[in-house]
């Protein structure tokens, strides 16, 4: 029997870091040995997350305490532009898997222009591998740090990158009508996000404002080689968990809806995680829940010749710890499902 | 004091039955005469719906057994396709609110394609006025029968028509991305409404399927005066009530989408139930929730071109019942607001 | 016509604040004079609550600022311990309406023991009123101060005080498991509020401690004539309005379930806003939501000799801001139920 | 490597069945045979459960079909009352998990009071083993057929059974206030549980008349040694997972809440599943979401006397199909957390 890889998890008293142990605790080739929160350094992982109270867990602390000497691996869980500088600072044998934002963009004048302040950890930058899973299995496997994706640019990425790299939609005509749960905006104390203002109704917010849009727009830009500008609207959902992408696009170069929907299903056939729904069929976020899954359903408007391409993910999971094990998994050479083969909690 | 307007209520078993109920039961000029459920006759509305315990409301009974010699004014929330024969059978002197769909549709022939079979009351058809009140109040007020608009119908054209009559944007590329709470499908027994099915989740339906599209589409043709095809895409939102419309437009003949947006504030200024928010906001569900409002933001995309116009009513008030009585208050010449101008409840 | 009685609400910030709104701005015989929010003075109503965008509203403004020689009556909405200094400072033409609990425990030393300070305006509160309308109307109408109920104590004492004043209930046998929504916790910012907290699950909180049990206790003691010590375990329920006490009783003085039944039947015939279920029907809190009525429904425990009384409220309208209305309507002589009663929003 | 255990699940399209291939089909000694759902036979179960469209799992088939040879165990989780003739035809071989209530209730005549019709499998019934698996273990590992309890049942009896076995607590003082999510009630079209009646409101149903009190009261009584007669209230919660029993209990013999709570803190030491939180603390049922685990929790009523008890589980998961899992594999030989160790899933 192999060694475990010792792992930390920056930021477990938010929900990506409660996510992460709630995949990671069960992993069998992991071993939890810290787990920071500065400010509730000292208190257990229970007294933050009373569902783990049946686990044996280290106790919270301050990322200043952590021994490196004894991790392999550090999950950053921790608000966007607070990552980098930890990051900078590690010693090298530590590899990195960020799901925070803070190596996404990769052009520091774009990322001054989202963030406002100048990035504090440019030469990590250049190392850092975007992890979209499914595109970039090589270089993650052998990156030092990882960037994962945020949780709308993973709905929007799946199903639009492989139309934009064939030159099969065109690349001025993408709407994306994002819908998110809640859990996406954390756990801190805002009144945007009281029960009371967020259940029973709902709202778009951040048009043309959201960060995740220039990350989407660098990925697109990428894989149309020209410069992509999208139409994107953020919705917030009263529920907790899951994101659900509506995708206007037309198809150029005789693609059809159904030429669409037949590259994508080739595309993803064999994946673990990403399901192309039959032709016309469009999936839940409810049949995601909890999962690493995404599920991508393709229909065709027939009057007005435009795709509707939707996508659906557990925002929590794929869009954001869930994909953070799964780069984990290429990165030691585990089977990419370890720990995150779950199956979508429905009810 | 003048002699109250004698009303029956067709389908008071239903949640747009219901909805009448409310407002009706408090308007100051109405007495409620009859209330019928062919399936529910018999039992009392407490029985069926436990909140209007504390009324005294006459008992439930079937279409059959109303005295309509008693009755002025009759409002119809019925399913789809049963009101067309009741009403064509009506006394002359009963004025007929529609809150089904049975006399939206103009044509004969596009009733016939989305609901496959022969409408059954085409002379009564050519009586009906289309009741999206702010755009119809003489033809209203003297009309026999009104078809009130669906709730998505409502929504979408009510920031939509003023734009299409003054040309300001491209009929070609409109796309709707609908967003309704549960109570639009009505208290039917399907399991894809139960609790479990519906709330923390969303999913599109009835993509280019949903019978409110053609509706939508004859009433964009009118304002636009030429042939328009729109991209509709319905999703069900784990709320009961509210419905929020994300629609994309490209301005035309110059028109920015400060443009429109000054557009429509002109347009609907002192209307009682419509408020164009100041540019660049976009509303809330929650906050028209139970009243007769209807709240319209527009944003710019300045990257792409596009306008991103967002509306927000109550779909059982403002897009079923309430505008019903919006339109009998009308008819009847009672101010507009009689009994509907109730706040909206939030939280 | 006369004067309408000039009014200012402080704390209109908050949802008790809102709430108060909603009814009063409606109000055939109220204006508005002024609304305070220490934190927001300056901004607008439609910038705190968006749902009053359409209406013409005072500028929210501080306390200090209000002019009072323009106000009749004041509306306190103020957090719990803000209060009493504020009234104690008023000019005696005003007439207060508190919605907090500053003025509900009569015992400087109670108060004192659960609130961890000293009460600064004990003047002001023996001229208190407790504001359970239903069995205080002609002081009510003659007092100075109100001190408006907590929502757990009307949902607890409307049943009750009729039974222990007639003593056909064992006072050493009161068991009340209430649950309520989250709107009762206000709209401060706290992370057990958050809906990714609230929502989806359900907890017991503050047993044996909560600050509205000295208060029922305080009641029920006067009703029986003897000292009441009952078990309460309040629930937060996921859900913004409604609350249920399911409440277990014994009858004594050979009163059996169907007995006590009869007793609250006949206690409040002819109530508007209390309405007794037939025997053995109990109350869904939905049925009332939005509006200031209370059910309660009665059942028989046959094996164990007890009876369950249920009973529902909306915590913000009859459980706060709406038994406010009501008591200001007896203060002021107006029909009571002028402003406040619209009929239960369900679905 | 050892053989899998083969197992047919019937009624795979409810609920329970639905959650019983959640951890069945990465259970890593369980090979599903066979799925039956006879009124969808012919259907896949990604035709009735989108979530399980990424596995590759039998076709549903009516019982009829399912072909017993080829069946080591079965996992019943039909409708009440139509699963005993199912039991009583079934081959001798095959071992039976019974997720439905039909082998509950050992007295016929008390079956027969409550489901109104004859027991159809009496000689059966007498071999049932009772699955409530912390207090029956060796039985339930022998046994051919474990009668699951119900998921109140499981929630109350944990907590109590330990209690009244030491005699520690009054059999006549026991009210048990239970409040369960709605997916409880099944996946059958009723008006009742659509998400408009359900949603936004919670209200009591069945009280002394469900079904889980006498099988309640069976147990308590087996335990207590005398006839034990209870006060139970259900609730229905706004929610689709979990169920929180409150119970209000009287300590004798000198027993106090405390020392009830360290009876149960040692009953429960070293258990896989019951975790019992520290004095004072009460647990909440979206910590035990989705996974098999119980948290109770003990509270002292110190003016009263009394003990309040809170249980929480996953009515699907502990109060049903995890449960039957647990008994299946103490009945294999199987580690007891086999399939079943995934940590709750939280927001």
């Amino acid at each position: 029997m192999t060694a475990k890889t010792r792992i930390a998890i920056l930021g477990a008293s938010g929900y990506t870091g409660a996510e992460l142990v709630r995949l990671l605790a069960r992993h069998p080739h992991v071993e939890i040995v810290a787990l920071t929160a500065d400010r509730k350094a000292g208190e257990t992982m229970a007294d933050v997350f009373g569902q783990f109270a049946m686990l044996h867990l280290p106790r919270l602390c301050t990322i200043k305490e952590v021994d490196w000497s004894k991790i392999d691996a550090v999950f950053c869980a921790l608000p966007h532009a607070t990552t980098q500088a930890v990051v900078r600072d590690l010693p090298q044998h530590v590899r990195v898997i960020d799901i925070s934002a803070d190596f996404r963009l990769e052009d520091p004048a774009l990322y001054r222009e989202w963030y406002a302040h100048e990035h504090q950890a440019l030469e990590q930058q250049k190392q850092a591998v975007y992890g979209l899973t499914e595109f970039n299995r090589e270089r993650i496997a052998k990156a030092r740090i990882i960037a994962c994706p945020g949780c709308y640019p993973t709905a929007a990425l799946l199903p639009l990158v492989p139309l934009l790299e064939r030159k099969l939609i065109d690349p001025d005509e993408i709407i994306i009508d994002a819908k998110s749960g809640v859990s996406g905006a954390g756990r801190g104390e805002k009144q945007a996000n009281l029960h009371t203002e967020v259940s029973e109704g709902i709202h778009a917010y951040g048009i043309s404002k959201h960060r995740h849009m220039p990350e989407i727009e660098q990925e697109l830009t990428k894989a149309a080689g020209t410069k992509v500008a999208i139409t994107f609207t953020p919705h917030l959902m009263p529920m907790n968990r899951g994101m659900l992408d509506t995708i206007y696009v037309r198809g150029v170069n005789g693609a059809t809806a159904e030429g669409l929907h037949g590259t994508l299903a080739q595309r993803f056939e064999g994946e673990n995680f990403v399901h192309v729904m039959p032709f016309g069929e469009t999936p839940q976020t409810r049949h995601v829940r909890g999962s690493n899954h995404c599920f991508i359903g393709v229909v065709a408007d027939a009057k007005t010749g435009r795709a509707i391409i939707i996508s659906a993910i557990d925002n929590l999971t794929k869009g954001a710890s869930g994909q953070g094990v799964q780069n984990f998994n290429l990165m030691y050479g585990y089977p990419e499902t370890t720990g995150i083969d779950m199956l979508p909690l429905f009810p």
